[in-house]
């Protein structure tokens, strides 16, 4: 499976070394190996080589923050850009994993569906095309009889979606609600422990989970992408962050923190994607809600269905080889899926 | 697909009624319909029509408890047994339901084997067979080229397997933790309550959680079984009865409840299958465990993995279209994964 890889921050980096290091097990259990043969990112270059390049090498250019440090090789082409490397028609997959952009998606969302319309496979950890643009990659990929994938959107490598659409598939879902941001679920832990909300933004900042404009964690606009891309797999629903009643957690109060606790309750940051529309509040749960349980950076959702009730599922919401397995699982669910 | 059902109580009802309720949905949104062609009772006797049994038929005259009550059909065969409908060669998948005996797993086992010979998918919510002879009826499978699949065996429709071998099928998974039977974990709950272990045990068999004789739950078995399948489906063992360490909640008394409760922690008891073995022992948890807040007759499991660290699935444990969806779900996959 020839992979072009777009973006090699953090998760690519995660899923290039678990490449790297599962290789043989992966071949050996499951038939699988893969090559990466193009990456595209922002700051450190491009690179290319229809062969499959090195791994190692590039995670030492990429620690080097330059791909000018990746050693010459036969065939090696430096600079070309996606649509370039996607027109060499040698790639079966394109793993988009730029910067998330709310926003517009761009310039992910082109490069997306250029590679749709190429036949490539499309598996994405970038929540921006599957939050704004759905509808339309989902057709396409469907004409094209290709896959589209997005395990790492939401709740990183924990397997939401493949519980959800495949696992659960005999059943009707008729809610989602869950903690999909870590940052948050970290702070609110901290304050129940007795820290103010500063104190816990800044110990969030300095242990990386929370970045240096926090913004998008604590006013909820994180989970509000998860949400519209639950709502969208979940139900075929076309919500825009515009139809999501969203909050954070800027508003709780210490007084806010002690009187949940003294009713016996926990504050929580829902995130909640139904058939009707979609939320992210903060609510006061009932220690008896298994999501009231969930401590620290971990994500949980529970999905209500029709035969089965509540099934909540508790992992991780972020991580390097976190999210790299979930850009993994999804190649191994192309791979399987192929050719139905 | 045809279906012959080996055993028609809760779980075949369950899954009678599903099919029923949702034929149109399944066939509109999976592209799935099933039929059920033949019926292997041990009390209501037994009906074969190869182009299709009844459902409301079947469901009806199972309430009376006699199929006698099935109304004629041309072509219908009345008394035929498992070996015989296998023998027409109808059939595409044998679902095996009749009740659990983890000492033989007999006469299951003698009909799952007959159904493998005949390339049959074999899809099971009877422990007996997987706990027992799994090794043996997995390479059958492959050499047939067909599949075996016991969703429903562990952790009734919450999608345990599904999870562990395909979600997960990335990452190597060390442990695998639960809380595997609901009648303990809802006597326990009773008894955190302040109830005696005897009051809890009324209780539970009040509702019909617990049987008359409630040694399989209460002194670890029914938890081992689902050990065992585990230990088999996730690392390949041979794992018997006799390898485990088995003990049950029978010695818990109101004071080891009350220290446990003084410490922080919470009685569960804990089904463990490793690489090296297996046991099931009522453990005090602390309450930041995820484990430790699953409460009444509900199911978890937690598995500990190489990418993605620990994993928490929780969900219903027993129950009529809980259950039947299990089976729902490896049909599904069945029709999914055919032809791979």
């Amino acid at each position: 499976m020839k992979l072009l890889l777009i973006g090699f921050g953090v998760v690519g980096q995660g899923l290039a070394e678990i490449l790297r290091d599962k290789a043989a097990r992966l071949k050996q259990e499951q038939g699988f190996s893969a090559q990466i043969i193009g990456v595209v990112t922002g700051s450190k270059g491009t690179l290319f080589l229809s062969d499959g390049l090195k791994i190692a090498g590039l995670l030492e250019a990429a620690r080097s923050g330059s791909f000018v440090d990746y050693p010459e090789q036969a065939g090696l082409r430096r600079g070309l850009s996606a649509s370039e490397m996607i027109a060499v028609g040698a790639a079966d997959v394109l793993v988009e994993m730029s910067p998330t952009n709310l926003e517009t998606a761009q310039p992910a969302l082109s490069i997306c569906h250029q590679a749709l319309d190429a036949g490539l496979h499309l598996v994405l950890a970038n929540k921006g095309p599957v939050a704004l643009d759905y509808s339309n990659l989902r057709a396409k990929a469907q004409a094209k009889r290709v896959q589209m994938r997005y395990e790492a959107t939401v709740m990183a490598g924990t397997p939401t979606m493949q519980l959800a659409e495949e696992a659960l598939a005999g059943c009707a879902i008729t809610s989602a609600r869950g903690i999909l941001n870590g940052t948050t679920n970290y702070m609110l832990t901290q304050m129940e422990g007795g820290l103010s909300y500063a104190e816990a933004l800044a110990q969030a900042q300095a242990l990386g989970y929370a970045e240096t404009d926090p913004t998008g964690d604590v006013e909820g606009w994180d989970a509000a992408g998860k949400v519209i891309i639950l709502a969208n797999a979940l139900y075929g629903a076309s919500l825009t962050m515009a139809d999501l009643d969203v909050s954070g957690i800027t508003q709780i109060s210490a007084d806010d923190m002690a009187a949940a606790k003294a009713a016996g309750e926990r504050y929580k940051l829902i995130a909640q994607a139904t058939p009707g529309g979609g939320s992210v509040k903060a609510l006061r749960l009932p220690l008896s809600d298994p999501l009231a349980s969930v401590a620290g950076a971990a994500n949980a959702i529970t999905l209500e269905t029709d035969l089965l009730g509540d099934v909540t599922l508790i992992g991780a919401g972020a991580g390097k080889l976190e999210t790299g397995s979930a850009i993994l699982s999804d190649l191994l669910a192309v791979q399987r899926n192929r050719g139905r």
